[in-house]
Order: C-alpha cells, then sequence, then structure tokens
C-alpha cells in the first residue's frame, strides 16, 4: 500500500515563470526516460517478481521513483503557474497571451490543453505510452533493462543541467540525476548477484552460431575491435558463407495440403502479372501532353537546377 | 547503401501451415523486442556515430537484424500461405472460413485486415512505433540498452522456441535467438572498450546522493543484499531524513512578479471551495428515492454477499 | 513523497491460476479506466492545484488508487504464476504450452511478450497512453471528469465481477468497485464545494445560442424530452434557420493580401480539373476486355447472389 | 443517413491568414476535446442505445458536433490559405519560406506534411485517436462522461477565445463554445431523468467501504471539507486500519497445483539472488581508473557546484 | 539476405548546421510518407508476394528505400553535428545552449530526448508507427496504395526543397523526389500487367449500385463533372431514394432469442429515462446564485461582447 | 452543415446476435480502412479544396461514408445487442458469461470495456488513429491516395463476405463493398480531369534519375518486366554504378564552424573506444563457473537439439 507525505523528497526553489522551460523539463515527467516510466517498469516487475531480495529492491525504488515524479512535476507547475493563472483569467490583450504561449518549445499546447499543469507528454508534447516499459517477467533481461533505463534517465538530466541556468531548478536536477546513477548501481548488484546470468533466461545458444560475427556493412571504413576479433570471435566477411548460415538453400517454404495447393494456383492465376506485357499505365494518361513527361524529367537539367529561378 | 540477396540468413522450412503460431511469431517481426525495432535501434545510432570502430559494428548488425527480419517475415508468409490464398479466393464455406480466422491468436486480424502478409504488429495486433527504439545519441547509454535489447530479444525467441514443435521453424528460431547472444557480446566489448563509461555521460553525480539507499517500501519482508548494504551504500531507513533529502522544507515554490501575484490571487478566488460547506450534489439527486443510496452501498452486505444469488 | 508498505490494501486470495482471466484483469490494471489512468489523473491535477483542500483530497484519492493498481496487479500475478513459471522453465510440451497460451482473451501476448507480468495493456493488449489522461487545469472541469471517470470504473468493475466465479477475487473487486463510488462522491461535494461552478471556466456563453437545442436528426422517432423542451429551450425544427445560426451566409472567407491572391490564382490554374472533360482513367484500363467491367458491376444480380455458389 | 448542405453552421470570416494560430485552433479539429471526439463519443452511443428519447438526443448532438467540426476545419482552413498556396507554388525565396514556417506553434508540419489542410491532430501534432472517445455503453455512465467532456470543450474554446483577437473567429468561437454550454445542459438532464442513477450501473457497492475515506496523504497541509468529513463519511486517518482494509495479512496469495508448484521451485531456484554475495559488476568495470568513480560522485561537492565552470 | 556497402547512394554535402531544418527534414525519415514507411511497405509486401516478377520488383523497391532512409538519415546527422556535440560537453552557458535548442521546429526534443541523432519521428516528434503501412496482401490494392504512396512522398519532398537553400541538401532532395517519380511509374507498370485489376480483388460488385452516385452535399455550389455524370453514373438527386437505397424500411433490427429479450427488457426499464420528467440537474445546483445561470449565458450580449473589457 | 435522418442508407436486417462476429466487422468502423477513416480523408480535403468541382465532389463522398459508418455501427451494434443487456444485468452464471466473452476474436473487450457499443477500433481492439488518414492538400497526391484507399476498403468488405453467412448482413456488406468501387471511379475520373496530373505537383524530376531503375536484389530469382525493362527505362545492374549515384565519393559530410569542431574532437575524444582493447565485460562477470558459457553456446548441439528432452 502506498502512503504520501506532503513534503517533497527535494526541495524546489524556482526563481522564476518559465513555461518553454517547463515544457522541455516534461522529457522527465511524462517521456520514454522520465520518471513515470521509470516507476512503473520497477513496480510491474515488482509485481510479479518472487525472489524476495528482488522484490523488495523494486518496490523500493519504484516508491523513489514515484517521489521524483512528484519533484519534476513541482517543478512543471511552479514554471507554469503564471501562465495557468493569466490565460484561465484573461489578464493579458488577447495578442500579448498569443505571443506568451507561442514562445518555444511546445508550451502551447501545455497552456492550451492542460491549462499549465503538468501533462504525461514528452517535450513534443507526445503522451506518454506503456510502450516505454519494457518489463518482460525474466530477472536477467529485466535488470539490463533497468541499467539501460537508468543510464539513459541519467544522460537526459544532464542534458537538461546543461540547458538550465536557474540555480534551484539546477539543484534539484543534480539531485534527480544523481540518484539514478544510485539505482543503476543497485540493479547491476541485483543482476550479478544471480549466478549465472548469461545468456539471459535458461536455453543455452547453438553453438556454431555464438561466436560467429558477421560483417555484413564492408567498404571503406572497416574496423575491427573487441567486437569482432579476438580468441571469442569468428568473424565472416565472405558473406557468401551465410547465405544462408544454415547448409540449405536459403529459400522459405511451406508444405502445403493438396486443397491448400489447390486454391493457391487460383490465387497465383487470378493475380498473374504479365512481365511481357507493355501496358498503357495511368501515368500515361496523366502526364500531360508532352511525351517526356512520361519519364518524369526529361526536360529537366542536373539536380543543381532545381532552384528558385525556376520557379513563380 | 544496402543491397539484396534473394537468400534468406537461414533456410525458412515450414511443417505445414498455421496461421494462429504466425500471429505469436509476428512478436519478433512487429513486436517491442522484434528485429524491426533491433535494426532501427542500432542503425539510428550508426548513423550519427563520429566513432569509426563502433559506427561500422553498429553498421554490420543492423544490417544483419533487417536479414533476421526476412527469415522472420518469411515464416510468418509461409505459415499463413493457407489462409491467404483460401480467404482472397473464398475457397471455403463462410462459416468454416470463419472458423478457420477464430482459431486462437490475433489471426483473424491477420487475415481480415493483412491478407496473411506478415504485418508490423505484435501478437495482440498492436503496430509498431518507434517509441520502442530508444537511441539517446550517447554511447555509453545507448551501448547498455543494446545489451538489454539484445537480452530482451532473446527471452522472446526462447519462449517462441518453447511453444513451437514444428521442427523447421524451431530450427530457424534457434538460430536467431543465438545470434541475439553473439551481438550482447559484441555491445558488451563496445561499453567496455570506452575506457571510463560509468556514470553515463560527462557529469559526475551529487556525492551525499550517489550512494544513498532509500528503503521506501517497508514492512514484513524488507531484505538486504549487496545492492543496498555494504560499504558502497548508506541505506535511509528513517525516511524522515529524505522529507526532504535537502536542508530544506520540501515544499515546492516560485517567485512571482507582482502582477502573476495578482492574477494568482484571481484565480484563487474564482475556484475557491468553500470547505465548511455541505453542498447538495449530483450524487444526492441521482441516487433514488432510498435515502440509503446516498451512501452507496448502505443496504449491502460483506463483499461476499455479490453473488449471482442478486442478480436476475 | 510516496511510502511503500508491504501489505496491499486489500489482501488477495486467488482461488487457482487461470492467465485467460487475468488477461480480462488487466482491463483495470492498464486499461483507460484503469488505476493507473486514476491515479495520474488526480496525482496531475493536484500538483498545479493551488487550493489546500482540493489539493489534499487529489492527493489522497491518487495514492490510493496507486494502492489499488498494486492489488489489482498483484491479482494479475497471481493468475498468471502457473503459466509464468511453465513457459520460463518449458515446463511442458511444447504442444501443450502453446495450447495453453492460446486457450482465449489476449494471454499469448501476456505470457510470450511480458512473461506473465501484469502489463500495463488493456484486455486487448493495447499499451496504456496518457491521452486517457483528462486533466485540464480547470476545477470545474476537472472535478467533471473525475465524476465521469469514477463511473467508468465502477462500471468496468461491475463488468468483471459478473463474469468472475472465484470468490477470492470477487471480494477484491467489490472492495475496489466500492471506492469508486466513494470517490465519486468526494469529487461531487468538491465540485458543488465551488459556489458558481457552471458554465466551467470564467466565460458566459452567448446568449442567444445557451439555450437552442437544434433538433439536427430527424424523421420517425423524433422525441422530446427535458433536454430539449420546456422553459430552458427554444427547440429549432426548421433547420435553415441555423445554416447559418448568425446573420450571415454561411460561406468561409478570409482576407488574403494581393500577393497571397495571386499565388492563390496559381495554384488554382494549376490543379484546376475540367468539369466538361469525360477522361479515359486507370479504371478504364484496368478493367479487363468486358466492357461492362467499367461499371464495376454490370454482370451482376441482386446483392443476395453474393453467395457461396459464385465462388471457387 | 447523413445529409450535408454547405453552408456552414455559423458563418466563419477571417481578418487575415496566420498558421501559427491555425496549429493552436486545431486543438478543438483534431485534439482530445476537439469536435471529431464529440460527434464520435455521442454517435457510438447513440447508434448502441435503445432508450428513444436518449438515442434521438445523441444522433441530433453528434451531427451538431459534426457541424462544429466544418466549422472550425473552415477557419482553420481559411487561416493557412496563404502559406498553402505559397509552399505549393514555390512562391518565395527558400529561406523566407522557411522562416514562415517556423514562426511558432507546430505549424511547420501542418505546411510540410498536411499542405495546410485542417488536420486530424491536436496542436502538438499529436493525431487523434479514439483513446479520446470513453463511451462504455451504460447511460448512467456514458452521460456523466458527456457532461464531463463538454465541460473541457468549453474551457478549451475560453482559452482560445482568451488569445485571438481576429472579431470574426472570436465570434464563431464564441458560438461554438456556447454550444458546448447548452449540450452540458442536454446531458444533465437526460443523466436526472433516469430515476436512480446513482452509483451508475446495477451492482450496489460493499457497505463498510462506501462511506470510507482514507486519509492516504498526510502532513502539514491536511484539510477537512465536504469530501471527507460530516455525516457521510468514516475518515481514515491512521492508515494501519486498511493495510488491508478487510480482516487479512495483506499478501497476495494463489492455490498453485503440485505440478505448478514443483515448476515454481525451479524457476525461483534458476534465478535466484544471493543477498550474502558482493559481486563485482558491470559498473566497476566501467567506472575507470578513479577508484571513487564507483560511488558515481565522490569527488564532487555540493549539487550547486554543477555548474558552467566545470565544463570545457 | 541484406548486405550494406559504406558508401551512400547519393553522397551527402551540408553547408552548415541546422537543427531546426534537421527537425523538418525528419518527415521523410520518420513521418508516414518517410523511407521507413516506403521500405516497410514494399518489404511486407514482397515477403508474401508469390508472384516472382512483383516479388523482385518489391523487394529491389523495398531494398532502395532503406538506401534513401540513410540519405535522409546522414542529412540529418549532419545537420545536427553541432548541437550534438555542444549539448553533450556543455560547450555553452546554459542559457546560450537553451536558445540554439529552442530555435524552431520540434528541434528541442530532437537534442535533449534524441541527442541529435536522427530519430524516427515526424516533423511534430511523433514516433513513426506502423499504421503508416497500408499493405493488404492483395496486388491489386497494395499497387495503388504504393502508387499513391509514392505521390504523396514526391510531394513532401518537393516542400521540403521548396524551403531549403542549403544547395548540397536541396541537390540531394532532388535525387531523392525524383527516385520516388521512377517508382510510381514501376508500381504503374505492375498494376497494369495484371490483366484485370478492376474492381481490386475477386468479387463483382452488385450492379444498382456500382453506378450510383449520391449527391449528399447540396446547397449552392452543387457542381457536376465527369465523377458524377454522364452515361456511367445514375446520380440521385433526390436522398429520399436511398433512405433506404434497398426496398427496405432503413431500420436495423435483429432476431433476439426469447431469453435475450426478456433481458433486454429489464436492461431497458433499468436506464429507461422519463422524458415527461423535468429533473433538477447538477447544472441547477452549481450555476450559483444568478437564476439567470442556469441558462448559461442570459446576462451576455451577442456574441461579439466576449472582448477584452470584460476581463480583468 | 450536417442533417441527418434517422432512416439508414441500407436496412440492416441481422439473423441472430454474435458478438465474435462483431469484432471482426468493427475492421471497417474503427479499423484503418474503415468508414470513419474514409470520411474523415475526403471531408479534410474538402474543407481546404478549392476547386469548386472537387470540393463538392469530396463533400458528396464524405457524407456518404459517414452514413456508411452508422450501417456498419448499426450492424455490429444489433449483433452484440444480446451480449451487452447480458453483461449489463448480470443475467448468467458468471462462469458462462465468462465463456461467451472469451469466445473468439477480441469480442471480450468489446463486451467488458466497450459494454457492446460499437468501438471505434479494428479487429484487434487497436483505437482508430488519423494517423490513418493521409490527406496532403494536393490533388494530384490526395486523389490517387483516395483511389488506393477505395480499393483497401473494397477488399475488407469483399473478405468479410466470404466469412459471413447471415443473408442480411452480408446483403448490407455488399451494397457497402460496391460504393466502394463506385467511390474510386469518381476519383479516377476527378484526377485525370486535371490535365497534367504526373508527376504530381509541381516540380519536375531530375531527368538522369526518373528513367534508372536499381536492381538493388539480385540472386536467383531476379526477373524483368515492363516495371524495369523497355524503352522507358535505364536498369543498373552493376550497383557500383550507384554507389553514389552521383559523382561524388558517397561520404557524408558537413562544413563545421571552428568552435563546434573544437568540441567534436572533445566528444569524440570523451567517448572513445580502443579497438585494440580485449575488456572484461558485464557477461564475462556473469556467464557463470563454465568459461564455456562466455560463448554463449559452446556445449550445445546443433539447433535441432533443442528439443524438449534437454528441459525439466
Amino acid at each position: 500500500m502506498f502512503i504520501h507525505n506532503k513534503r517533497l523528497q527535494y526541495t524546489v526553489r524556482v526563481g522564476e515563470t518559465n513555461p518553454a522551460l517547463a515544457s522541455l523539463l516534461l522529457e522527465q515527467f511524462g517521456g520514454p526516460d522520465g520518471e513515470l516510466a521509470a516507476a512503473m517498469r520497477y513496480f510491474t516487475q515488482g509485481l510479479a517478481e518472487t525472489d524476495p531480495g528482488r522484490k523488495d529492491m523494486l518496490m523500493d525504488i519504484a516508491t523513489e521513483e514515484l517521489s521524483h515524479l512528484e519533484v519534476i512535476g513541482s517543478i512543471v507547475a511552479m514554471l507554469n503557474k503564471g501562465v495557468k493563472a493569466q490565460l484561465s483569467e484573461a489578464a493579458m490583450e488577447e495578442a500579448e497571451l498569443y505571443r506568451s504561449l507561442t514562445a518555444g518549445g511546445d508550451s502551447h499546447t501545455q497552456a492550451v490543453l492542460y491549462g499549465g499543469g503538468p501533462s504525461l507528454t514528452n517535450s513534443s508534447g507526445v503522451p506518454w505510452t506503456a510502450a516505454y516499459v519494457d518489463s518482460r517477467g525474466e530477472p536477467t533481461c529485466d535488470l539490463r533493462s533497468n541499467i539501460a533505463a537508468e543510464s539513459r534517465a541519467k544522460i537526459i538530466y544532464e542534458r537538461l543541467i546543461n540547458i538550465t541556468d536557474d540555480p534551484g531548478i539546477k539543484d534539484a536536477l543534480g539531485f534527480l540525476m544523481t540518484r539514478e546513477i544510485s539505482h543503476q548501481k543497485s540493479f547491476e548488484k541485483a543482476l550479478y548477484a544471480i549466478t549465472d546470468n548469461f545468456p539471459p533466461g535458461k536455453l543455452q545458444g547453438v553453438a556454431p552460431f555464438a561466436n560467429m560475427y558477421v560483417n555484413t556493412s564492408q567498404g571503406e571504413g572497416d574496423m575491427t575491435g573487441p567486437w569482432n576479433e579476438g580468441p571469442q570471435w569468428d568473424r565472416i566477411d565472405d558473406l557468401r558463407k551465410v547465405m544462408p548460415a544454415d547448409g540449405g538453400d536459403g529459400v522459405p517454404s511451406v508444405k502445403l495440403s493438396r486443397a491448400e495447393t489447390a486454391v493457391e494456383k487460383k490465387v497465383m492465376a487470378r493475380t498473374a502479372s504479365d512481365p511481357a506485357s507493355d501496358p498503357q499505365t495511368g501515368v500515361d494518361l496523366g502526364a500531360g501532353p508532352g511525351a517526356g513527361k512520361i519519364t518524369g524529367g526529361e526536360d529537366m537539367g542536373a539536380a543543381k537546377d532545381i532552384k528558385h529561378a525556376d520557379k513563380i
């Protein structure tokens, strides 16, 4: 059960209102790496977790992330306090209000639609979606996902710190950023407290394919490094060797029943294309009087000629 | 530039058609951990990457994931080959076709809407969204996200292997699963080939908060482990110490201009609630003749009485 | 700041595992009227609220909804406990596992993708989206939205109770349903504790249009009732009176600058359609040898003839 | 069946083109509280409604909302008329066109993607989704949802009026806003014309829980009001009384079969975490030569030191 | 199987960095008509296609679109190269960085969330969704969808060319635009190489309805043209003739079982509205002391009076 | 302005209730090719259209599609009439109701969430999104998109006819399908009534690239046809000729300012990977005691060995 105390986990002191900055900070309220995503990632894992230590840790951190959601949401609410009241009470001339709403970011939507309250969107106004939550119900995956998620959240906070000069906000963002570092450390400890965590899950891989590195991107700039070279790797540079990687013909096949085969023939006959035809097409009808138009460009010069002079 | 060879990276041999199984396999075609998500994750990172080794690796693996997308999509196409033709040609009585479409999974939508072609949806028919792609433009984050993504993809393949008894499909899924293991290894090597990769990004954390573990979930079942105990941790059990964690009062504040303050007062006056009132409400109007109804449950017994006998 | 206690707000006792039922109950975990939507609706309102009484109430109820999210999520986790372990450990023959996953609902995705953990989706697997949260930052709207949301949540719980015969689950659902009734009552009180709450917001309506009822749907079945008849209403049956409702010509217009007018003429000339033409079209090219085909149906009988006999 | 007359329900007279304003007005065309959402909410309810009076009312208002969609869309089309032609005909130097597209709001996408036509997006460019439509097929819910939706639509129109100084647009917005007030009145009448409309639906609540108010958010600022105090309420301040609210232990449980229990043990053993371990982790590997780095912040001062001077 | 060569299909030469322009160009990277949508449209069709010629063509063009995705993504990466590094290294004062991020478009999200890498979003930051891919598994549909998609992609490129004055970018965009023209031509040829491609699919239409044009929008401005007049058309101006178009009563009906009828009566009785009632409503309670308020506007003048003078 | 008549455009006569069939028919109510998508596609085009003939046609067809939305929605409502009442009144034992809801398709969500009313979702429960609407504000594109959309709608109706044996529903679906054929014909006429409609838009292509066909997919199965061979085509089989297609080096470049270059160097140094390193990684830590585990598969046999025998 959750309980709430009206004090924030970190005191929020905002120097002056600024709805455009508020709209950027939404990234950590309703964005993909924001605090709701974090809280829900750990909470959904915690509910299904049966290992008592991990379950406790997941609920601890999920709960703290909800408190962080409250801190970042409170900053947004403070930054929007002016515009919220001004728009609500029509406190300025229309043109002045209009200008104040279109000063930057997506703060216009924050004001018109959300009335200056913190919205669960990212900084472009995209609503939060549970598609951001990648809990999979297997700890050797989920802990890695959590480690990655904390590292992403850390970097977004770092970027927001880099563009904020209000010392009170910067201070609170520094706290929040640091907590992500701390949480990453906890998840790392929990991952490696599972003795055998690689490969994730239970099934081992198929031996011939586990050390194979397929050099599919070739040409000038081909590089080697520990990720494709050394005793752990069998690098394939001649791609014909993996066309296919098994001993087959590389062609997909399925055994159809007799009835299925009969119907398949009917559909193929009905929709057959005639490769020997040279049909007149809608393009031919539509290209206008100039025959050259059929080619879509015959009377054009090189690409560099697409310039203003050709236009009205 | 991309080039395509008509041979698959792994030969697909499907024993018989099965649209319901096809709809489950879509998880790795258009699902969050599927091959399109993988390809696009590495491709978007590769385009912006400037380190030559990592860029090469990202393009190698992105390209291979596209080939995997082709393998899994080909399996789906083979499994759907029967229903595709039967529905297209109306080859069965209506009721029989109807039954074949509603045999399980979300295969009904695969047939009616997508005509038996592989659709970029997950196994519930949810369209793929770029919200699945968590590239952030910072290698110390992105490589961790890639490691996590590969571990998730591995586990989904493992689950699909566990529910498939067609040996040809199982074989191909085993190949695809193993390649995820291999890619995870490459991304791990690339992460640790960056000498100083923790904390991710450039900013260090704020010292007092980096080792703090906040025990926010308490009660029976509270546990310790390497994630919250030991020399690296300062665990907070008395939560009053972090209400707030700084030396402040835990209350959010913002400095308003004089004009903003004046308008704020107006909006507060207009929307003030009267805590001393006892207003009649819509519920009072709507609760019907029985006064007890206002309470919404006065004449009910315990919850266990919500049983069939009370109904028509 | 949020704190968590490991005890649930209501004890969850599940009689036996049932993943298909679990997938239906997700409606109240990650569905549009589920507990996350409720918690986030009130939490976002509470953060921006300045009236102290309403702010306290919103945080109280938001926090309780998080506890309800935990209760419903715990039911789902219990119902999925069997399939989660069986799939993870491959504890059954493939075909048996496959059948158990496709027994009903969207439980297949719950198992394959989410590993049996509670997912933030509705019962069709659609991920939760903040588009469900309709907080608008004006209490005379938001409280009405909250009243409506509670009434929707109540009815979904009622439906779930009607399809569940596990007494422990039914009991917990009865508790959760009743709490929605209680919350609706609180929000009603809070709405009417604002002395002047209609029309919502600050602006009054434009007098001639506020009592007008436009009878736009006519024909057999036209009805009257208190919503369109009586002293508060001026019903318009002759729709010509509101074409337009003002004294104008009902045609949209905009004053263009001279330059805009000139360009407008160019675009109109370029894209003009010739109403006097009778062009050959792609359809004419594609309709095949039978001239009747151009009409798309000349050789067909009445609709009832679209029957199986016409097909292969 | 629907019929259309080319006259608008309200004459649209726009003073001059302004694509940035157009992009804000989209909130009522393709936004969550816009006219399409309104029309579809009532239309879907009307189709399934069996009460003849309500059905008639729902179709009346749904149809009128379509006419409002036409009015607001026509305003947007007029405001965009200049940019639509200029971009289509390349009527200005590139840099000038570029500047005109990035003058504010999300008008850039309106021009580049939608070609100046009204798009079914909100003011941030988010496509309209049926997730906005909360029809639930129970009139005692749906009418409350409709009342709330009308109040939200009213407030968005009010905000748009407050930022618009074009008198013709303001005039039309005033009409549209007033109609929302009128529709709210109709839905209120229809709700209370159902004699017994609370609790919504058929099931009564469970008596002990219907009057309970749980004071989950405590600390300085705790308030009372008619929503939690008085004869209708039993307020719980000592939260231990609802941990849990029933007489149980607050712990979730499920009865597993013998086979399920056996598998559960296997998965727990495989993924057990060792709470007594102190594993080396990826963070330890990645923190670089400085041991202090493991803590993620040892060499940092207070948060206020995250300032520009520390950077390049 | 896919192979990658590090050379682009077209050389990208960007004159200077410009993140706001980059954010507009995203329309063709992750927008609905962008290169990923194109590649996935043809790729999903190609996998399920059985006609060998069409299959080859679809894979050819799908692969080329991936190469175009790489070209447009590389332009975006080049344009963002400055902001990516500056934000990453905090190379400017906070306020300066903040201003550079909010200079136009949705480039703020590109920098803060995506770190300057190309994101799979449109120019408003909306994530790419497979809802853009309209492959239906029937070539007489899919080829028409492909023709339309190419025409849309062409026009978006044209608009981007019209707003770009960097000659290197304009040159590359001209190449990409021209390739869409070329692809449209291929798809037209493939459509008309199917001898009988209209109506699409197998079923013919129902004769009486195939030539009918229903003039549902009437009033001043009613027009004729080849789309509704001439030997192929039977235009219905008197709409009573199609209310309904069949010989029935235009009323929906269903045969209910006896049990269904009985339950239907119960639900109708429970939720019946009383058309003869005149209930007091929540609006009456909430409209404040002024009786006129019930009407929502009695004391207002004409709409034009909604002006600034009425406000604070 | 829209007007509604209570008679349907086509009489709906449903033989018996069937919620699973209803859930499939939703494809044409709230699916991507359904009637709402059609209505909104033409309506948004019509509002911005300035050519009087096309504008009239677009409004005619948009209005008719709304009437079709009403027809298909009425069929769904009739099919759901039984389950709607039964669930609402709890008219059956819980287990019986539960079974009736999980009989096929996604009808469970239709009942539990939408209460048996027609929902704006597709047959998998995915909410309708305006991402389906591809209006672009240029008639030479939009008319092609409309032609394609009508062909897709026709084929979905054909498939639904093929799986429905209720003669009344089949009859209505036949009407709706035929109207799509008719609308396609109108849009074709309107496209070709624009004299010069290819290439779409105003800009011509760049000559050297308009006739080029790039044979990017090679290997066994390479084909020729009118889409890549003949006088209109210049086919490129040697792909080195288009690496790149211009005369450049195929490498993306951007001119950075001196300051940008300096920062770029810093970020490259900070995040440099060391290709000569052989770092220990998280995988090495996590692979457990068996050294072979590092390779992720050493002790595995061929893929075919992933079989049940290896599991518990």
